[in-house]
């Protein structure tokens, strides 16, 4: 087979997933960037794992069907079955029952890796994408969930979201529990069906949604109806009977609501219809909403799941986490106009030969510079001066030096702002520092 | 199937790849951090690309049993055949190939992601690895592999290598190509043995190579074996006949070797038997070796490759570049003794109250702090001063306070420095300073 009539290799990447290119990894970059400051300002370590992990433990907490159709599953020569996560908590709960004699807790962790889904791509559904992972393992209290939040809100703050923009909605499993298993009297799958109902509400016209209810609850529904139609957490609570199980859990929503007032987290409201994975979650759940007129969305979220390692066959360790996907984000910044309007440039100096023999000053003048901290572009090529310019413009380079016969001789470097248009001349010694002052002054 | 009896599962990972604790993860860091400071002062920019690549990327290159062998290919339920990238350059050529009418060349890129491979684990041949990859896209003359080099050389120096510790290695896959070719007449499968055999050499016992290479080569074994022998440049050229080609392809490494020498990088080293993959490269080789007594090694290298985007179908772009695996370089960091010896601190005070009534005007001190770019970590428990204390030393965090009566009603704070043991006083808003002003101390 000739070369010409060898197949040509297509430059598509794989299906539903993204090559980024400088300028979109600059934005990824942007996002984890502000999410890292926010974190580690609490004292979160990041920890990380590879994609590839035995499919078993995904199996113990979904169903086999699901683990096989909305997973990339694979049998390795090995005859190992493999799976690429599709998210990242199996993974640290892995990683925590596996040291978890050795680890000292509090554990505060936090991760930024690739989840895999096999999915059919369509908007903001890829089969890659990135998350943020953010656990905290070894606190029991409600002060767990009152940091977790906290952390949330610092990150939407750290990307520049005002709390008009964005609201974190709470509810507790512990209630939505006692309601559904002591009050309505389901459990298994009566319960589960009961939740899911639950979470679409919003989703469903009122007709429709009482409708549904009344077929599945039969006269219980308009108890659960009058609880979900209650304007605030005081009527809520209202409808609920005065018992010591109930009334704990329904404190420690009051306690976290109050103790984020106390911190100035003042956009948190009671959301009685939030439910959140069914199978997950042991109390307080929370998500943070886009409040944006007329796309009101679930930006990320996350609450306490205690239960995390019983499927490892070791004692429970207390754990309140989220993770916050990268799509969704991207979005919103995009939608609140909070994404750097220009990709960051490459390098602050442009540096020519004005012929080819000064190339070899060019380059030892180029290592002084980068030496010196100074990010330097050398460009070997023999056009004009006017040339040169232009293509540092087009490089997005801000200052630019052009090296002959003077300056080689003298030492002494004409280096011009291409933003002001304003030159300096300067000795090799100079320039790190006029550049370093430039760019502290802008 | 009650929860007694189910299955417990394993806290293993995948066979072959590693978890990273923050421990692991900072040894990544330390490592990914001192590379993107030396490629990013050359004015490089990074991209990235999915782990998923459609399996005919590499089919175009390698044979089809290396794809299926020493791959993780897979077919997804569209019937595609999935490959995870054993390598970051078919990616990376694809990505130029697609948007090469609008980059805007020359093109400086890298990338830090994870690589995997169906091996067999042994030591340093784990089943995913992270690798380094750089390569400058649009520079046809030698001026590319002197930049290439050099970057490679300032990685080297960033990570605190000595020059006597390490050397560079180069070659001409031209000179090469012109001894197998044209002065040994092979081509073909005879012309890739020979090339196999010369990369083996130092491997082999003297007379084992020439047994091997007479067998092969015939008579003409002579010519090759003097050329090998060669103990420098000057003496293999000696045998060499003056040929325009040839010539031209020798000048370029004396010219490499002088540019590199002007900005000082003196350990540079030509090496006839260094060949890398052969139907890769079309032009200067070159490979990093470690020099240490006993264990002299290859680190990394790269070269020339011209030819990358053939398999597209499109026309060339001249491109240099080198990848870098952090297996190898963990463990020469490890020897020289140049990875950091204490994990960082996760948090620069430990904040915590003696009461928990205290808790609320923690949260916010905290908060101002963790504002003021302070890493804060607060712990929630009920413990005594000294076990608070030593709670803060085994969290490595070395500056402490404790919040009681005294502190909240006066808004004096003892912050303890648990290296020196000394106090100070001080007011909630000199707190910050103070930690940045003892930390800039350090």
């Amino acid at each position: 087979m000739s070369d010409t009539e060898r197949k040509r290799v297509s430059t598509e990447p794989y299906k539903g997933v993204r090559d980024f290119y400088p300028e979109d990894w600059a934005v990824q970059n942007h996002i984890w960037k502000a999410c890292r400051v926010a974190v580690e300002r609490f004292g979160f370590e990041e920890y990380n794992a590879s994609p590839l992990e035995p499919s078993e433990l995904y199996k113990s907490k979904t169903s086999e069907e699901i683990v096989n159709e909305q997973t990339y599953t694979f049998t390795d020569r090995g005859e190992r079955e493999v799976t690429l996560r599709p998210e990242m908590t199996p993974t640290v709960a892995r990683m925590i029952a596996a040291k978890r004699k050795t680890l000292y807790f509090p554990v505060r962790w936090y991760s930024i890796g690739n989840m895999f889904r096999y999915e059919r791509p369509q908007k903001g559904r890829l089969r890659e994408h990135y998350q943020l992972n953010v656990d905290i393992f070894g606190i029991a209290g409600i002060e767990g969930e009152t940091e977790a939040i906290t952390v949330a809100y610092e990150i939407m703050r750290g990307f520049g979201m005002d709390d008009k923009s964005f609201e974190i909605r709470i509810n507790s499993r512990k209630v939505m529990n006692y309601i559904i298993g002591t009050l309505l009297g389901q459990s298994g799958e009566a319960a589960r069906k009961t939740a899911g109902l639950i979470d679409r509400r919003a989703k469903m016209e009122k007709e429709a949604f009482s409708a549904v209810l009344s077929e599945h609850l039969g006269e219980k529904d308009a108890l659960l109806l009058t609880l979900l139609d209650s304007k605030n957490f005081e009527e809520f609570i209202s409808h609920l009977p005065k018992e010591k199980e109930l009334e704990t859990a329904l404190a420690e929503l009051k306690v976290l609501t109050e103790a984020l007032s106390a911190l100035g987290i003042t956009n948190v409201v009671f959301d009685q219809t939030l439910m959140r994975g069914f199978d997950y979650y042991t109390g307080i759940v929370f998500e943070v909403f886009d409040k944006h007129p007329g796309n009101i969305r679930s930006l990320f979220g996350g609450g306490r799941y205690d239960n995390l390692l019983d499927t490892f066959g070791v004692e429970r360790v207390p754990t309140v986490g989220f993770a916050m996907g990268d799509v969704t984000i991207r979005d919103v910044l995009q939608t609140y106009d909070l994404l750097p309007k220009v990709l960051p440039p490459p390098a602050e100096l442009y540096l020519s030969a004005m012929e080819r023999e000064y190339t070899e000053y060019v380059n030892d003048l180029a290592q002084i510079l980068r030496r010196d901290g100074t990010r330097v572009v050398v460009d070997y090529s023999d056009g004009k001066i006017a040339t040169k310019i232009k293509n540092a413009d087009r490089a997005r380079i801000p200052f630019f030096a052009v090296i002959g016969e003077i300056e080689k001789t003298s030492g002494q470097i004409k280096v011009k702002n291409l933003g002001t248009g304003k030159e300096a001349v300067l000795t090799e010694g100079n320039i790190a520092q006029f550049i370093h002052n430039a760019n502290a002054a802008n």
